[in-house]
């Protein structure tokens, strides 16, 4: 199983972010929560990282059918989407999702298996299309 | 492998929220993201669900230990621990912390064993902390 969903651009990381959220948005997630995880590890600890962003992506009808199958699966909720910079390239920022499949493997739970299914499609369509943008690459 | 470590409290669901929030304090774990699993759901698509809050902790350190070993981790970052009511007796609150172990399963990365490790010992610590806790059962 594939951990991330992944596109790669070659834009400024403001002009990343901006397109993620449009294509998930497009997609019917919407962005519930945002962690700067330069900036809270450089507050708490006084550490240097590359610009790293995870967005708490949420398809609402998504989601309600998700808990009615298993209770527990705010575990993994909202799907993560991360906006980072490539540390081996300073001019390519990648952008991965958590690939909704991993719902269905750690909760061995078959009755997922369609809500992941629906999950991964929209968000590979997300990917596909920020990927896909002249603009982008 | 368990997909949750869980405490079950007997108190109020406001009370319970607090007292998660404290025993995940002291072991390090702030918190940074937080959302109402059923205001979120009623608000965007009209349903209704018992009380259901899913916290976002992050243990500084160890989060920088676990981008370090896989850049990828961020994808299950923040460690989620959901408070909710249980649908099956409303007179008690369930508190499940997502099984950092969770994290070497999916990414098959053994360089995150201590650090998942590490976390793990630390919320369940937490939660053995707020199941013993008399004034909660």
């Amino acid at each position: 199983m594939t951990l991330a969903l992944s596109a790669v651009l070659h834009t400024s990381f403001e002009d990343a972010v901006e397109r993620t959220r449009t294509v998930l948005a497009d997609q019917g997630f919407g962005v519930l929560t945002e962690i700067d995880m330069r900036a809270t590890l450089h507050s708490k600890i006084g550490v240097e990282m590359e610009d790293y962003l995870i967005l708490g992506a949420c398809n609402p009808p998504l989601a309600h059918r998700a808990v009615g199958v298993d209770r527990r699966i705010g575990l993994l909720l909202p799907c993560n989407v991360v906006v980072r910079r490539d540390p081996a390239d300073a001019a390519t920022i990648l952008v991965e999702a958590m690939n909704p499949d991993v719902m269905v493997e750690v909760t061995g739970e078959p009755g997922l298996r369609p809500v992941a299914a629906e999950a991964s499609a929209k968000l590979r369509a997300a990917l596909t299309t920020l990927a896909a943008d002249p603009a982008a690459t």
